[in-house]
This record gives C-alpha cells, structure tokens and sequence, in this order.
C-alpha cells in the first residue's frame, strides 16, 4: 500500500508525531515488544505508566488503573460489573448513543435523555430514574463535536451523589485536564488525544465502582474473566500485569507520554487546545463557505471541530488537501458528505494548522 | 529502561525478527498507524491480511475470519456465543484449564477431562456428555509441553461430529499447517508462532458456530457487543472492519507475515519445526544435566519444549545465558524453579539455537 497521506487531521486513529516514532524505534531496538508479560521487564514497562497516568491526572490512590485494549472494551465491562439491571445514558450522538446500545446488548434497561444532533443534552434539568445505578456520559461526543463543560459534570455530580458515574473521555484525555474525583469510572483508548496508535484502552476505576462488581460477584451475576475484582488481582502485588497478553508496545509509549506531557504541564496542554480551538472556531465562523455544526459555542468540542461545508464545497477542499498529502476527517454517519471534522490535539503542531488554513483560503 | 535482552527463547512473546522490525519501521514511516479504522485505507490493509490468512491456512469460504485483541478474548467469545449451558473441556495444564475457568466465570458448566502436568489426555476414550455444546481443547499446551496429534483432533472430530470444537492454536499456529475443516473455531494471539508483537487475536469460525451463536441471539441470551452476527457484520459488504477500533499495526504486519510464510511454503515451516525439535529433543535427553519434561516422545510438543533441569542446574545455564544477553524461558507456574522452556518458532534462526546449545556444552 501507498504512503496514505503525510498529514491527518482525522479525529482517530490520528496524526502520530516524531517523538512518538522515535518511541517505537527504540521500544523496537531495544526489543521490549519480546518481553514476558509475566516477567519483571513487562512489570517495569507497565509500572512506569501506572505511574505517570496516575501523576499526570492526579489520579486517587483509591481507584485503580487497568489496561484494557479499547474504549468499546470499556463499555462492555462497564455493563457487565456495574449494571444489574438499569441504567441511565446521556446520548447526544453515535458514541453517547453506543453505550446505551451496548448496555441493551447485555439485557439490561437503558433509560436515555437524547440531544439532537449538534446539541448538548441539559444534564441537570433531566429526571433520572431512583433505579438507575449507573449514569453515563461522553466527555466529548465526535460524533457532532459537542463537549460537556467541566462544571456540568460537577454540578451533575453534585445532584446525583449517590449514582455511580461513568464517563467516556476517549477523544479528550490527553489533551486537557480532568477532576478525576467527579467520576466512579473513566475510560479511554489511547489513538486519540495521547497521539498514539490504536489497540489499548485504559480505565480508572474509583472505589464505589469496585465494590459495585464486588457486590454483583458476591451475587453470582456473570461478569466472565473481566471482572474488576480478576483485573484487581493481576495488578496488585507490584505485578502490574493484565489477565491478557496485551499490548507492550503501547502501554510503553503511553507511559513516554504522558512524561512529556508531564513535563509541559498538563494545565499548559489543556490551555493551548482552548486557544487554538478558538481561533479556528473563529476561522470557519468568519469563512464564507463554511460553518461549525455546533451552534452554540459553550458546548463546541474544543478537540475535535465538526465544520459544515455542503457537498460541493467539500469535495473541492478536500482534494485541494489531498493533492499536498493531506487528509481532511470526514464527517460522522449521516453527515459524511457535507461535513469534515478536524481534530485538535497535541500531536498536530501550530504551522500544520496554518497549513490547513491555506487550503481554506481559496 | 535498558535493553533486556539481545535474543529470547521465551515462549510468548517472542522473538521478533529483523524483517518484522521492518515491517515495523515501514508501517510507521507510511502513516498506516494513522489511517482511519472506518476508512478504505484500513479496509485496504485489513482485507489484505484477510485474504493471506485465508489462503495460507486454506481458510473455508463459509468460515468468518475475526480480528479480535488476544487469545483470551478467544475464551471470552466462545464462553458467550457458543454456550447455553454445558461445555466439555481437555485440561493437560493451565492454558486449557484456563478456558474451563472461563466458561465457569460466565456461569456455565464446564465437564473437564484432567490430564496430570506433562501428559496429554487419553481424548478417544474420554466420556463427553451428549449435553455439552461445546469442546474445548489446546493445541499446543505451552505451560506443560505436550501437543495434541493431527490425527487425534481428526478422529475425535469423527466421534462427536454433531458437537461444536473449539481449538486454541495461540502457540502453533504460524509454525504448522491445520486443517480448518476439523474444527468450528480456531482462535489464537499473535504474539508466539508468529513471531508479532502482542495485541491483536484472530479467530476462524465455522457456519456451524455462526449459526449457533445466532440461534443464541434469537433466545434473547445476552453476548454483548461482541457476538458473531455482529462481528461479522462489521467485516461484511467488502468492509473488513470490526466493532473496536482496532490495532492496525499487527493487522498489517500478520497480513505481511502470511505472504512470508506463503512464499516459503506452510508445510516447509511446519517441517522445519519439526526437524529442529526433534534435533532438540535429542540434544537434551542425551544432556547429563537436563532431560525433557514430558515423556511420551509421541506428545511432546514442537513447539515449546519444557526441559526439566532442577534448580541448581536452572540457575547456572540462566546465568550463563544472560551473560550472552540471552534469555531462557521460565517453567510455567509450579515448575518455574527447576524448568526451562525454550520456543521453537520461524523467527528464531538455526544460528540462535546453535548458540543455544552452545550454552548447554559446559
């Protein structure tokens, strides 16, 4: 196959920087790819990510960090340890709307608030059902380009402090700051904000959450070979190891990052994205053929901007971007044909955004 | 961290080779770690992979071929789309008592036939109930060493030919030829035969099993996202896509490892393998230190040989090696203090296991 593109602005798998390939070569190099997952090399690996995820996000010492190898990974096991029979989803596009379904295909009741596409549902005005145990969001909904600001969850967690909380932070995570307090249960996959390639998702798991798939085991509700309580078990003891084989190569790169992001300051990282964000907001709104989806600009996704173009206009731009090598991201499901979306994450440099601006300057 | 080591025996994961780290460097300097899972250069990528599997292992049109994240996942995914109630499982050591437990964790019964450590069951005179849905067996047992005989699959295929089969190939496939047709799943993790990164599964699944996973379905008997009818409709209409995103980079490089091995010939791999083994085998049972685990020559595996060297002898050859930069693999659980086990896969070259034998001459 042909080299695709030396540029993407897709929103996942995303544009992967240098650095990022230089940790391959040498994790190659230096043959980490053949270490034992049941050896002390693999613990040492894994060890350094724990840690550097736990430093970067401030994660508690109380809830525990897994490995797991998808963001749809995260889901399922969320359905099966937290969920006995009802939940509740806040869904506001396809990936919002894929949890519910995903809760659905395990035969449990999925109460659902759903926003029109483009919108943000208003979390706190909704009536969540006393039988729900398990709330569930999608930081940031790719989908449509929506987010929902830091201080709705607060406040929704405020409201609701007795529900179990789970939120979907895949396409946020590593490119902003998160209160990891305001939530039982985080989950990721790494091909997104971190820049990385795909095939790991990581979860972070509070206690109220545990001792929820505690209680189900207890109860003898099949939760299969990934119950937290197994996956509890493979990490502790300094062992740090998962139930499967999993994937060496990027819990190592995961671990490099999150120190370089360490090292800028995560604060830093989370500010250049809303400036930036900003000024490309600013870019399509002041554009004579375009426009962002989202109408409202307090919930627009800082990190991935979904932009209307209508079909003829996008055809044109993107085969202007494709004759330099450069891929534009298409838009989601229905809005495939008249939307692009961009991402925004750290991985993308300033000049590659000037770069992008040219080809929608004529 | 540093370089652990220059060459490993170990069983998993393992060695990987030079052109493999090629392969690497290509996929990464062509930004095929950035294509879009839902986009034509992934389909591109992973129908190529499709087609070199299916064609080197003479993969049965009617048979599905999956893409999952590790053999464990295998487990998973028979556990729920193939079993109502009963299963029935050959246990000779941990990787095929592993899938019992499994099977348990969901809550089904699982009838096992127990081999003691380092012996192969008796399979033909082995009573499985006419209530089990579900055989299970391990190929190749790499915690004790021994492998079951082509022959003895295909006849015990003869004997319960209306009862679904289910073979883990994790640690021989990619070093042996099989005949797909004998049975209804084989499913494996790239990291071991075929000498790949870990991260990334494989399953080949037969009509009989779609057909009862779908029956499954239509019961309202939960699978969750991962059943087989939607397994399959991700790959279908020329897509080839799946329900995660998934790890790209081993989906090409297992597609680039299969035009390899087709080109050298499945059969000459599967030759050599056995040609080397018996050449090991020979070595270590006329060794004064060192003799094989498992007794029966007719069992023993081909593909990752337990040798019994007790503890003192253990730690001099450990160390020995390690001063070469070269690593022995552990005996699996009870045995790791006293036994080696040494992989016998295509990316190891005659050369490393001269060096091999080098370390035992003294």
């Amino acid at each position: 196959m042909k080299k695709p593109f030396d540029l993407t602005f897709s929103v996942g798998p995303t544009q992967i920087s240098q650095v990022v390939k230089d940790d391959i070569a040498h994790a190659v190099a230096n043959n980490f790819l053949s270490v034992s997952h049941r050896g002390e090399d693999f613990t040492q690996i894994s060890e350094m990510t724990v840690n550097a995820l736990r430093q970067l996000y401030n994660v508690p010492e109380d809830y525990r960090i897994f490995f797991t190898t998808s963001a749809t990974e995260g889901w399922e096991i969320c359905a099966r340890n937290l969920v006995e029979k009802e939940a509740f989803s806040f869904v506001c596009g396809h990936f919002s709307s894929a949890f519910a379904h995903c809760l659905n295909s395990w035969g449990k009741t999925c109460h659902e608030d759903v926003a029109p596409w483009g919108e943000l549902n208003d979390h706190l005005n909704v009536d969540i059902p006393q039988t729900a145990e398990l709330i569930t969001l999608c930081h940031n909904e790719t989908s449509t380009g929506v987010t929902v600001p830091d201080d709705t969850i607060q406040k929704l967690r405020q409201k609701y402090s007795d529900c179990l909380l789970a939120i979907d932070v895949t396409s946020s995570i590593g490119a902003c700051n998160l209160d990891i307090n305001q939530a039982d249960v985080w989950y990721f996959s790494t091909q997104k904000g971190w820049g990385l390639p795909s095939g790991l998702g990581v979860m972070f798991v509070g206690p109220r959450a545990m001792a929820k798939s505690k209680a189900m085991l207890s109860k003898h509700l099949p939760q299969g070979f990934f119950n937290f309580t197994n996956m509890e078990k493979q990490m502790a003891d300094g062992k740090y190891q998962t139930i499967q084989t999993p994937n060496i190569l990027n819990i190592y790169l995961l671990g490099q990052q999150c120190k370089r992001l360490q090292q800028t300051g995560l604060q830093n990282v989370h500010n250049k994205t809303l400036v930036r964000a900003s000024d490309l907001y600013n870019f399509f709104e002041s554009h004579p053929n375009a426009k962002p989806f989202v109408e409202d600009p307090t919930v627009r996704s800082p990190f991935s901007l979904c932009i209307e173009l209508g079909e003829e206009n996008l055809t044109h731009y993107k085969q202007k971007a494709s004759q330099q090598k450069i891929e534009l991201g298409s838009g989601y499901g229905k809005l495939k044909k008249t939307h692009i979306r961009i991402a925004n994450y750290p991985a993308l440099t300033d000049t590659d955004f000037e770069i992008l601006k040219e080809i929608f300057e004529s």
